[in-house]
């Protein structure tokens, strides 16, 4: 058996997220192991270097596959390529060292979360932004980001309930940028709870209208509890932005 | 009865162009009158700065209509933006001079079109994009596109069989520029038949692949003859980008 280096870019309006679910197909692993397998006359399971949540996209998300080689490489590629849905695209495959595992060799995550602060309709990204027309402070929000920053444990900013493993996580950078009527926040981690990116991108977006203090983050984070954190920012404005090993 | 322009933006790709016709409902021209009519209470006709055909998009369509005034333009505009579907964005409504109309006294528009020139696939842009992954002579591309400059009969370079009105348009620049992967074309004339972009950037594209040389574009337009141009590009790549007045 041979290990491959597989990475996709997927909009992911139409899936219910990256993970095969028992009943449903409509899963973009689904789509991937599918087309994978009939490619190569084999069963192929595929590991990404995380899950991302129904609706969420990927600019590059790493997968890890096995399987006897049939074809090259850039065969290989050409066909995903031509049978892949058109919104599940191959960017690049690879043969992979026999050890690498897309989950667990992953060393840091990057995840973007675009919003739209502007009430003037963007028609061509309206699935890819998350409309949030206030004005809205960005240097309260740099302010608020930085103390985010670091090892913590991010038990008030995650949806799972019981967490049989650690909640600590390390984000290594949260990067406010405006570009026009845009609002990017860059988010760099060692990795992320369930909802995590989604959840401090509510509450900074609480902080940059006002209705929360930077100051106020510290004790969020020592509270553990979910409930004294944001509101949680819907899925489409969140894009798996890059992938490190 | 007062005068309005109204400014809009939208995605073509699930509409079967802007003109209302017979019996189809599925025209953005149909969206928009319906919309404002229900909003102002009286049947509404908007005319637009030109028709875009099936499956072409446009970042700024200029429109006029004629109404008695009931509401306020802005609370007008905030209840198109609320009412119109999401791939019809209001981007702005005001007052107009009584002899204002879009299509009449239209100076100038620029069409944008957009080549995807790689293999690598573009999932986010997909609708927006053709995909010409063939490599190309950019060089040659803008000489031939200096020789479709200036005012020409440009029959050859249209799909309407019969013309009854001119075949002469005048083509002000035509500029051509690579962003990444990506290719861009820009027209700016005073006015466009039937196809014209897309068959001046089919031609392009063929001039750009080596299959014509840019020498050979005096003649196709002194023919007069479809034959003699190149191919149809596909609706998609295709986006109105401005209207001048």
């Amino acid at each position: 058996m041979n290990n491959y280096r597989l990475t996709l870019s997927y909009d992911g309006t139409k899936y219910n997220g990256w993970q095969r679910l028992g009943s449903t197909e409509n899963t973009i692993q689904c789509k991937v192991e599918t087309t994978l397998s009939r490619l190569l006359g084999q069963t192929i399971e595929v590991s990404a270097s995380g899950r991302t949540d129904a609706g969420v996209h990927a600019r590059r998300q790493v997968c890890s596959f096995r399987a006897e080689t049939i074809v090259s490489c850039e065969e290989l590629l050409k066909e995903l390529r031509r049978y892949l849905p058109q919104d599940v695209g191959a960017l690049d495959l690879s043969p992979a060292p026999p050890r690498f595992h897309a989950r667990l060799n992953c060393t840091e995550k990057t995840y973007l979360y675009r919003i739209w602060n502007s009430e003037t309709p963007n028609v061509f990204e309206r699935n890819y932004l998350y409309i949030y027309s206030v004005p809205l402070d960005m240097e309260a929000m740099k302010a608020a980001a930085t103390l985010l920053c670091g090892e913590h444990d991010f038990s008030a900013f995650t949806s799972a309930k019981q967490m049989k493993k650690s909640p600590v996580r390390r984000i290594d950078s949260i990067e406010i940028k405006r570009k026009g009527e845009e609002i990017q926040l860059f988010f760099t981690g060692n990795g992320f709870l369930y909802h995590m990116v989604r959840i401090l991108t509510g509450t900074l977006l609480e902080v940059g209208a006002g209705k929360r203090k930077p100051a106020e983050l510290p004790d969020i984070l020592a509270s553990h509890e979910r409930e004294q954190a944001g509101f949680l920012a819907p899925a489409k404005g969140l894009i798996l932005w890059d992938v490190q090993y």
